[in-house]
């Protein structure tokens, strides 16, 4: 067997930031999760990343090939700022690659956390072996990211990838971004439950509304998959309408990359088949001909601490 | 100055096949048009292209460096081929890359002509200083073409570019591709006759019914452009509604690719500036925000014998 390699982690978000030591075949060896401290400025922040890849390290034997870091905002890569992160007050611009790699001596690389997430399928997931697909996320947000032949698409400015905000009605319903109709208004976590709450007077009978009735239950993504793995007909509906508006969106994607592979990952992914059969019976409907046979909609194979994965996958990707 | 070089450029259409000799500036040295007898078949066809290339050079004494053809379909560049191009019954898979290659013993590249319209402005027009940009050709379809750093994106099988069937209302018009609400249904030609003669009635007093009461006067994109330059309020509408969802579609593109400059050219560009302003601010009221600023909507350069230009510019073109 290959010698084993390993890289750390650090996924990087607005509450917690969790790292992990991860070998080069997805395996995580350790992992830690510590307080963001976004509140206190990226300055804090910094500081909490590196008091917690050396206690990750600690009392370690192993010589590290790197350290990757999934990071939420804007990405200048090649020099591994990260601007502006929604939910970071005061952050702007921040030289995070740099800083890491100065107090750490060792090669970081800085990628926005839905290309990692991609990088990370494609390096140890359901994308191994393919050339080309389109990755989607599904979380509070709906994040993107597009592997053409076995890179990350960045786009003019390491921009690229917000396919969550590709409108699918122009008339559709108010997204945060200031567009209307866009595929996050459909399928985000919030939208979804907001999509409930309207709809639950119409279905009193629904298991969804049962169980609510307990006080200490709270509408989530994971109720909903609940409720429809026990063939709740109201918490099916919802998933499926989801998943069509998704696939109405992935169609035209697909008309303009013809890149037909869809892998779907984060936490609504949850919802499993019938997510997964609506977005793909949406996607071929309406799709341009030469691409309808090709279309395949995959679940992601990173699934707990994807995250990290990703992350520490950005070690092992040659990006050039 | 340098010196000069030609390139035969074949614009390969259902009706006729346009062909020219062209220098490395764009400029076109001499041009003929031929019947491209597509309901003879492809045999026909090809041998039409031969015939025509053959009267193009006679009598000249130049050395062509090589030849390019734009032609409708999908196409398998490296190797040259023509798959299913609309319009050309019996056709198929033709390899009239080595075809015509074998005949003239020179370079042959074959490209599609929403790429090469994107590939002769990036040689010789608006796209000259530009990395990156999205090329529209508007006309009985909506093409579309992709540059990212300098090159044309041809995805996983050379169908890459269909922006004019990116949809933008899931409810929207069918569209003659089977999906609903792509572009296309809003701005390419017929569509935008349709939706003239629907509104007519309701605007009697119209330059556009004025016009039409002439028994000899057809309505076309070339009439509603000739009503808008003489500030005909009906035609303006017409123009800047389909001009809208143009901008509303380009604004999920560019969230997408991080590509904010777009060139648009073909027919209905000739509407002028009522289309590229209204097409500019439905972009700006709907792209993200870190977009905003860098969106240019930009006319594109080569207008007559736009589909020679781009040809004869595939043969400049260095594709890796």
């Amino acid at each position: 067997m290959e010698k084993e390699k390993i890289a750390v982690g650090v996924d990087l978000g607005g509450t917690s930031i969790k790292i992990g030591l991860v070998n080069q075949l997805g395996k995580i060896k350790k992992k830690i999760s510590i307080d963001s401290l976004a509140a206190d400025g990226p300055k804090r922040v910094v500081s909490q990343i590196i008091a917690g890849i050396y206690k990750l390290l600690d009392g370690q034997k192993i010589k590290i090939e790197g350290i990757g870091i999934g990071s939420p905002g804007i990405i200048i890569t090649e020099k591994g700022i990260v601007a502006d992160p929604p939910n970071f007050p005061g952050w702007k611009k921040v030289p995070l690659g740099k800083l890491i790699a100065e107090e750490f001596n060792k090669k970081v690389v800085v990628e926005n956390d839905a290309n990692a997430a991609a990088i990370g399928e494609l390096i140890y997931g359901a994308g191994k072996k393919l050339n080309y697909f389109i990755m989607i996320t599904l979380g509070t947000g709906v994040g993107g990211g597009i592997i053409i032949n076995k890179k990350i698409y960045r786009g003019e400015t390491g921009g690229a990838g917000e396919i969550g905000h590709s409108s699918i009605d122009y008339n559709g319903p108010l997204c945060k971004c200031g567009s209307k109709g866009c595929i996050e208004t459909y399928i985000g976590n919030s939208y979804l439950v907001n999509n409930v709450k309207q709809q639950l007077p119409d279905h009193p009978h629904s298991l969804i509304a049962k169980m609510l009735q307990d006080p200490n239950t709270q509408l989530s993504p994971k109720l909903i998959s609940d409720a429809a793995s026990m063939n709740d007909e109201f918490a099916l509906s919802i998933i499926e309408n989801a998943g069509e508006k998704l696939g109405y969106g992935l169609a035209s994607v697909i008309n303009i990359f013809d890149i037909t592979n869809v892998i779907i990952g984060g936490g609504v992914a949850g919802f499993g088949k019938p997510l997964f059969n609506a977005v793909e019976k949406a996607i071929k409907s309406r799709v341009m001909i030469p691409f309808k046979s090709r279309v395949k909609v995959i679940p992601a194979k990173l699934r707990n601490d994807a995250g990290i994965k990703g992350a520490s996958a950005l070690v092992f990707y040659k990006s050039s």
